[in-house]
């Protein structure tokens, strides 16, 4: 049998590049030592139909692809330096549709204080942009530099966006955050002093915590601590969704994962929310509210259209 | 009305993002002085249907996404600091065409000696490759820094692969540049130490020349210096088409075209070409062979596949 690209899957593709070249760093950007500081570079490409909600505004997919990219500098405790734009259009995108994701760039550039400092144009037959977000660390936060006994937190709530990808109409705290996700970029900068150990949340929390397990060591997350609203569980209920489901395995809200030890929580500055702790079980697991205790499942994001 | 983004074109799209955003150098690649050098930056989309000519194979499109990037940091007199890839694939292609393409990015980054410091997949109805190129320079080679007197050169032969678009097989020199352009980066580094303005070639000279003009100032190319050969024009003849306008309207070469002052031409240490010079016409023109001048076109490069 003749093996297709997805007969293995992104992030198998994705460990194939890697495995095949010794200079990159299995991290969430890449990490370059330049002058005694370090480049950090990363590139994402988002596609109309995979990436973007049907009701998602021009000006938002722009904002969006800056987002993305500086989320993944936001993990690596990064300054930004500089974020560049690669945009394909079909040809019959009005010119005011364009302006319109242009405004969100730039919209999203000032908000980020990372300035624009390219952009090319190309023909496609659906909006793809390709974002390439630049920055400096002179510390960067790697995402498994973590150890047995640290506290699992994060930046905000998980799961907002995996429940607002669910309406059609924008009316709700939900919808808002899956159209207009910010990146935690501040308090990235924070975190380099506290954190053990950081990423940000796109595929989902499950997917994220297998992506940062090391052998030997794993990790507890408490149902309780996540504080699931009640409105959140009977909305999930009314569109027939397992809340846990659209917390665990979606993702798209761009918090920060971190690790952190108990006694640096206390002078850590912002707002968090601790979830759970790194143990020694080699698995991941969920303390449910009723308290039996379950394994998380390894189920990537898969994007929430359907395929 | 309603505009669309195609009545504009790529071109004036471009100028619109550059004179939206304050930070944006209007040159081959984005300048950002750090540490007292410059980060130097650029990102380009190929997309099979509009870049890839049909007989091209895997490995030449991964070898080529790298090639165009580089070739703007060899424009810039730019040392290699890193490339990440981003690329999109049917979800039907063949693992093992995939591995192809990945092998002709691994193998141009040995080429050119800039090592794959990241990489990520996506799904999309046709191949799309996003190269970011990263590279540092201590005195960027701008594009137009050049002064009225100046020569004008290239770093070898034009139009090989505009010619060579043209022929399926692979059985000459034109089509083994127009499916393996390489880009002159270790030229660049040189030229940055003599050159008084440098670009690449991408979109034909012409294109590039009216890019780079400045006002008061004009452009003289001599076809005799051009120095065509017959076979060239043979060709051309045979598949009716106008060898001119091959060499000054398709590009895909990737050479530099630079500028340079009479006596630094002397003391430069690589093969060029002077095909002209820089006047105060404030025109750009050509002197044909049979003497008389004409006014070069401003077309650009619509890309060799059929819109």
């Amino acid at each position: 049998m003749t093996l297709k690209v997805s007969d293995i899957g992104e992030k198998e593709l994705v460990k194939y590049i890697i495995s095949n070249s010794k200079d990159i760093t299995p991290d969430d950007t890449a990490v370059t030592p330049l002058n005694g500081s370090n480049l950090i570079s990363t590139c994402d490409m988002l596609i109309q139909s995979r990436h973007f909600p049907q009701n998602m505004s021009y000006f938002d997919m722009g904002f969006k692809a800056v987002t993305v990219n500086v989320s993944d500098l936001a993990a690596m405790g990064a300054e930004p330096l500089g974020f560049l734009l690669a945009i394909a259009m079909p040809k019959e995108l009005k010119l005011d549709d364009f302006k319109e994701i242009l405004d969100g760039v730039l919209k999203a550039c000032d908000y980020y204080e990372i300035p624009l400092i390219g952009g090319d144009t190309n023909e496609a037959s659906e909006i793809i942009i390709t974002g390439t977000a630049l920055g400096l660390a002179d510390k960067p936060l790697m995402k498994d530099t973590y150890q047995n006994g640290d506290l699992i937190a994060i930046t905000g709530d998980i799961g907002l966006a995996a429940l607002g990808f669910n309406f059609d109409s924008f009316d709700n705290i939900y919808v808002k955050q899956a159209l207009e996700p910010k990146a935690r970029i501040k308090e990235g900068l924070i975190l380099k002093d506290f954190a053990t150990s950081a990423t940000d949340i796109t595929d989902g929390l499950a997917s994220e915590l297998y992506e940062i397990k090391k052998d030997g060591l794993g990790f507890m997350i408490h149902e309780k601590l996540l504080n699931v609203s009640d409105e959140y569980k009977e909305l999930a209920s009314k569109l027939n969704l397992d809340y846990l489901d659209l917390i665990l395995h979606v993702g798209e809200d761009f918090e920060l994962l971190f690790t952190i030890k108990k006694d640096d929580l206390e002078k850590l500055p912002i707002d968090c929310k601790v979830i759970g702790e790194v143990n020694d079980s080699d698995v991941i697991e969920l303390t449910l509210e009723n308290g039996f205790v379950e394994r998380i499942k390894n189920k990537g994001y898969e994007h929430y259209v359907s395929e």
